[in-house]
């Protein structure tokens, strides 16, 4: 996850490359780590919080320097506006926002054929596995939990110091962690857009025996949070640095 | 967290945005994880010592390595005083404290707003999230924990080889994540004077229902205690090294 | 784990030593976790996935740094496999696998030795100390949840930056870590098929009381599995980097 | 934890100060997450073995990394004979094995006053904290256990790459965590004779109540198995390296 990388440095294609192989790659973990703690009949059921946070950040930790050389693995929205305003270049914007959507989508339906004979034999609602929900429902409150959460995401990666080199990307892993164990208690920290619309749009879709419903009413706020924090870290970062 | 930056290295408008930001960013994770674990509807809820020492260590890391080419990333005092019994460079250490608590108040009021409905709801005492507290309530005794923790974290800083350069930061956090485990059981180690006294003020100001008292017959501990054990390692240091 | 080794970069007998002794300690260490969060009279006993996920890493750490010197610690037929199928240099490959068998073997007889007084005081089935098995037991199923596993891995083996130098193996390792919270809920995440064969031909042959019967039905699905995603990894790469 | 520095590379001052300082902080982490999750009215009570073996793991990065560049931060006779045996060089062998007794037995102490309240409480027990012991009391058994582990972790030094430079320290950590998870269950891994010994001796001393024997008959246990692991790595590194 090189600074600066963002002006055109890397080719439309590779960018698509890139970015789908890369959040298909981290939501096949990130979703991974979900179904195996929450599926009856896998051997990671009620691992708990702290393995859900060390495998979302462990699942970025693999989508990054798997796709770092590719694209410059953003891996989500958030980070790519973050970039944008930070470095005023759009042009690249819309092709990463959409190979994001795609690679979450195709990462979404990689949990599902992983855990197959589970969901197969699913009973409960699913939703969690995919996507994200308060535990309090309230919209401007779960709206400002995950633009802070975000921030502070975006934040990190804007000032990585450039002296880490390959090893920034094992930070910005490590800070996922973080900002799970420290934020995620109300909402879930979704704190990427793909990562949230793109398993939902699949957990509509896929046949789930007994799958609940895909809560679309809560599907704007972890959507439009982490844009909103991702632009103000770029704000942020170009005030104060 | 580079050393000997302290002597000067660092503009006066610099340290104050370096050293508020990310003693607000070190508030806002490591107070996060302890109301995650502890608030009533938090997906973290009782997640575990574990999950706090990683929190609090992952706090670190974030807002040392966000902040640290402004400031060095002291975000503590203690750290502060050791550098400058080190040094004998004292200019600078009043901005550097005031920064602290200032960024540290800051903090202490993200995480009720990242976690308000939460505590709109709450029905029990909250000073837990915000300041330390001990399991055995001994003045000297506790006094004694607070300096040992102390003195191990800045002995850590002031000894941490020049060759780790931006990898210091991580190794730094991690530290942190050793001294919650091994040195935090009695005190909950506070090991930073700001961590405690900034969020104390803030816990007893803000409009939490239930939020029992602020206990300030103990506050003075987490203050002093940090404050010997950095001025001690600063002597340690200049004795032996 | 050095990329680009693997054409005739070692002597064969470097090969056979690093693999020989790299692979007994993976197993050794591996299989150590399985026996330690399983066997009565031991003090991890439920330690939970988490402990199991962390061990297997630092499995492949320790052996991955011991042996990396020696033959590129491969330690796993299906990262040869895909190297091979990489760089299409195939003729060290029998030396590889016939060294990583062996490994694996010597690796699950000193479990055994390690665990000695607590195996010989066994009374249930002690195969998932040794070898993998599935939650649901649907072959074509358990294969796809191996094929992806190790395809996961592989891609991060096969794409990893060489300016992360040395530090490559810790960031390894913490993909195996990764691969386990997420992907190991179905099958337990063999992704390896000397780890899973030689285990279980020890297992079949150690004189453990009341240690139930081998699987030799399942016995196919964690080699085929990992041997696919290995080559399937080696394919993909050639096609998109 | 530089290699090959082992040969008059320090002072005999430098090694005194060293060992002394690094084994006691090593002490008193180690033996603190042992307080931590053992002693009534500690906020870590019952935290489990992944906190005991990370604390572990910590407590060799603080310590080696604060006294690595004073005298290589052995903090273990068994690295000390491993790294004798593999460079034929014994002189300063008695210093470090001295100075990592009394630095032992210093950190020993210091666990004491750290949770000195906690310990004037006491109603059980207390061995556990200091020293090691077996699950199942089989000398021969419990000797084989403790010369693996270390022979595990005497391996990994020895074969540590020299281009981790200061990143090398952090790899031992996480080798230290990697053998607790895995090789600790029989016996708790002493895998270090001043770990073991040091902290007994300071047992049998303080006035704790209620503290519990000092179980002298398995106190040779734990010393000499992990020399036997250290001289067997270093002889083994010298026949395969």
């Amino acid at each position: 996850m090189d600074k600066g990388v963002f002006v055109s440095a890397f080719s439309n294609g590779d960018v698509f490359v890139g970015e789908t192989l890369g959040t298909a790659a981290l939501i096949l973990l990130g979703g991974g780590v979900c179904a195996a703690v929450t599926l009856k009949k896998s051997k990671a059921l009620n691992a708990g919080w702290l393995a859900i946070t060390f495998g979302w950040g462990f699942a970025v930790l693999i989508a990054a320097y798997m796709t770092g050389s590719k694209s410059g693995a953003h891996l989500n929205p958030a980070v790519t506006i973050a970039l944008a305003v930070k470095s005023g270049e759009w042009s690249q914007v819309p092709l990463y926002l959409g190979s994001q959507m795609l690679g979450a989508m195709i990462g979404a339906t990689l949990v599902w054929l992983t855990y197959l004979g589970q969901f197969q034999a699913n009973e409960e609602p699913t939703l969690g596995i995919f996507s994200t929900g308060p535990e309090i429902r309230n919209p401007i409150q779960n709206l400002l939990t995950e633009i802070i959460g975000t921030l502070v995401l975006c934040m990190s990666i804007l000032t990585l110091s450039p002296k880490l080199e390959a090893m920034g990307t094992l930070i910005v892993a490590l800070v996922v962690v973080g900002i799970g164990l420290s934020l995620g208690g109300p909402t879930g920290y979704a704190i990427n857009p793909a990562r949230d619309l793109g398993p939902r749009i699949v957990h509509s879709l896929l046949p789930i025996p007994n799958k609940g419903g895909s809560d679309w009413s809560y599907a704007w706020v972890p959507v439009v949070g982490p844009l909103i924090g991702g632009a103000a870290a770029g704000l942020l970062y170009n005030a104060l640095f």
